[in-house]
């Protein structure tokens, strides 16, 4: 597909709403609107048909859109009707936790391996996974072809783990610490703060 | 304040200024620009002055923004400028994560109460807190006056921790868990999901 570059901001918008149909697809629904999506998000209709309008067509006027359609396209378009595989950096509490999550299954992706540089951890499981040295980290992602890497080291770490998983071919970070990493242009990174999203919750309280 | 209200997508945003303008408050910055924000932000520069132009006037045609003032400007508008008590509730790896996060010091947040139903937890310290019986949430959630909880248990308890949670005079949930909560209007949910900033990067992955 050629044509402008659709901004991040739009593109970030497209899982919420591929989350939203999944919820009502679970519920046994069949046709939804962008008033219904609008007012389930936030978002105003308007926001939703001109995004997904940069996209194509995916509903007629006056008859909504078909769920399970409009879900399959979203998934075509952010490339998760693969699975994608996922390295997990750290595995304090969090990473532990993260290795855990329930919420990755049938989204697009999968852990297939999990690293921490303390001796006490290497050898020892994790959900399905076994902790590796994090000194095999460049050769493991380079055999495994991993693009995708979750980060939750301290933040004190991040920077040395991102440089070292950027040098070893990975394009994107999801990034758990609370620090901005420094990557270059060819470099995706996400920030898990929680802070962000109470804070936009605290501008409605009284 | 009266006059229309601010949809929540433009809300949700200012946190994200605030992050970026502290960024480089940190690194001795004093003048930035809405191109150089939107540069860091992946947001055009237009919808960013348009967004702040919802709240006031915070700079002059072509001499930029002020960032600490912007930024003490964003934290007024996010009520933020006072010190926000949240609790806590479910303290497995996840929660012992978020209980240790750095991230909260100086953003308006501190946790003032960790909850959790294991007994064999009950008691335990985890960071500077003391672990509480669930059976107590609703009366100290009443006794300390807090408004605003973070969930990190299981996605089969989150529902009944929501509810008791919003029956005590919580109005504000932030839930780690991979669930769908339903909640009255007066009450905010935000969802800490690592799979829609995944879907969002593999969007850009050839």
């Amino acid at each position: 597909m050629t044509g402008p570059a659709v901004p991040d901001i739009v593109v970030g918008r497209l899982p919420l709403y591929l989350r939203a149909l999944t919820d009502m697809l679970s519920e046994g629904r069949e046709i939804t609107s962008s008033q219904e999506l609008g007012d389930l998000l936030g978002i105003s209709s308007a926001q939703i048909r001109k995004d997904l309008s940069q996209f194509g067509e995916f509903g007629k006027q006056g008859t909504g859109y078909n769920i399970a359609y409009l879900a399959d396209q979203l998934r075509m378009i952010l490339k998760i009707e693969r699975v994608w595989d996922v390295v997990l950096v750290g595995v304090g509490d969090l990473g532990r936790a993260v290795a855990n999550y329930g919420g990755f299954l049938n989204r697009g992706f999968r852990i297939v391996a999990a690293f921490d540089n303390d001796p006490a951890k290497v050898g020892e499981n994790v959900g399905p996974f076994t902790i590796q040295d994090t000194a095999l980290l460049a050769s493991q992602i380079r055999t495994l072809g991993v693009r995708i890497a979750m980060v939750a080291v301290p933040a004190s770490a991040a920077q040395e783990v991102a440089d070292r998983l950027t040098g070893a071919g990975i394009r994107a970070i999801l990034c758990y610490a609370p620090t901005a990493l420094v990557v270059s242009g060819d470099v995706y990174v996400q920030y898990i703060d929680p802070v962000v999203h109470l804070q936009r919750m605290t501008y409605h309280l009284a």
